[in-house]
């Protein structure tokens, strides 16, 4: 049996609920960070408690949970359950009675067939409120998601009105154009902590990044388009919305995931 | 010690709670319902049933729960705990282990020199996603509302790209000119139960509808403006943003919201 964290204290799993009666609760005014547990061993909790309190600040949510008390809890967790390598989740629900929560699962990894042939992806016209903040109003990216899978997808990517293709539902969104990543600028999307491990990588490979995003029109021109994140690291993109896609870079998404995962 | 309904049992209010696990709590994938309840009595059910239905159906939530059901529960709830005069809430969640709760407070209601006063409004600049669907993605509305309250306001007003006030964060939107009403079209904004009413009554007392929303910039144009609600009926605006607007048309608003009231 799980067990949980509940405002710093260790609780059964089954206790980790939230009342349907409580204000925030109804408006889904809370943030969440996921992150990655290896070996024992949270991955990047520092730049996952720095993007928290970003994602409080900008929907305003105040909350007493230190960053110590936070990251003790979840070393607590991980010694009370024996927890190798897991997906933690954190969430903290504000208003008046602020909540944090921790729960976890198995660590979230896919097949090798996904970074050997690539991944399908659609795209989805919509554009997040606060872009910036990771909060529980993810209805959108819900809806597109499993518009996307009912369309044999791995990944919806999320269009703006401009036809810019920023990020995807739980992924970040780059292309690469000879020795340049085109990428949304950090004001647009998610910063991703695999993001920036990402972007780290590529430079430190050769890459120059420039912070304009592929389009809806120029895709295929890309010598490949790749998606990132805390469980996939760097995948390559094979098609979008069923078009196959250039993969003549796929060597440098591998070195690039490679160095990545190296940091942890 | 209040009782809840959860998917059709009575429970303790205690336990209408939602796992912090379910990844369907985690997406705000869930549609919900405010009525009234007045001498026992639940006040325009079946049209709060059918937009429930179109709010499932616009986000393409699937759940077993029945008209029936949910009419029935409510019944015993109201039974259970002789409730007289409340605001009831149901919420459905979806995803393949769908919950639906119905919870109860107080009836809303708001002090008489709201309605002789007027209230004052802010303006909020935000566009809906599934404007049409009752979802508990509010966090756009949670933070609206918050910054009305801060600058001393009722009610946030959302206005889109174009400028165009469409309605509140927890109510439909009026403005009156001469013998014409002016509101934003069905397809952009919730139909409000109430807002419904509200215009079916304006109709009986000799106004035209124009659905053409009001804008930022001819807000003070109108007579008179007005926002309506389930616990609000129809109630004037005061001021916009600390302007004031014009109370030409008070006397009407008063009429729409008898009318709207008597036919609960």
């Amino acid at each position: 049996m799980r067990s949980a964290i509940r405002n710093g204290e260790i609780i059964r799993e089954e206790e980790a609920v939230l009342p349907v009666t409580y204000r925030e609760v109804q408006y889904s005014f809370s943030v969440y960070e996921a992150l990655r547990i290896t070996g024992g061993h949270i991955v990047h909790l520092d730049d996952h408690l720095r993007r928290l309190e970003e994602s409080c600040r900008s929907i305003k949510l105040e909350h007493p949970f230190t960053d110590e008390m936070i990251g003790s809890s979840i070393n607590a967790l991980i010694r009370a359950d024996g927890i190798v390598d897991a997906t933690a989740r954190i969430l903290v629900v504000g208003g008046p009675a602020p909540l944090f929560f921790v729960t976890y699962s198995s660590l979230l990894s896919y097949p090798d067939s996904y970074y050997d042939e690539g991944v399908p992806v659609s795209l989805y016209y919509g554009e997040r409120f606060l872009p910036r903040a990771k909060t529980s109003n993810l209805l959108m990216q819900y809806i597109a998601l499993e518009e996307a899978k009912s369309r044999g997808s791995f990944e919806a990517l999320l269009v703006n009105r401009k036809g810019q293709v920023l990020e995807g539902t739980r992924s970040n969104f780059y292309g690469i154009y000879g020795s340049t990543i085109y990428t949304a600028s950090d004001d647009l999307v998610l910063s991703g902590i695999t993001r920036i491990s990402v972007i780290r990588a590529a430079e430190e490979l050769g890459f120059s990044i420039i912070y304009t995003p592929p389009t809806d029109s120029n895709l295929y021109m890309f010598d490949s388009l790749f998606i990132s994140s805390t469980s996939m690291g760097a995948m390559p993109v094979s098609s979008v919305n069923g078009n196959p896609m250039k993969r003549d870079r796929w060597d440098a998404i591998r070195d690039i995931c490679r160095l990545e995962r190296e940091w942890e």
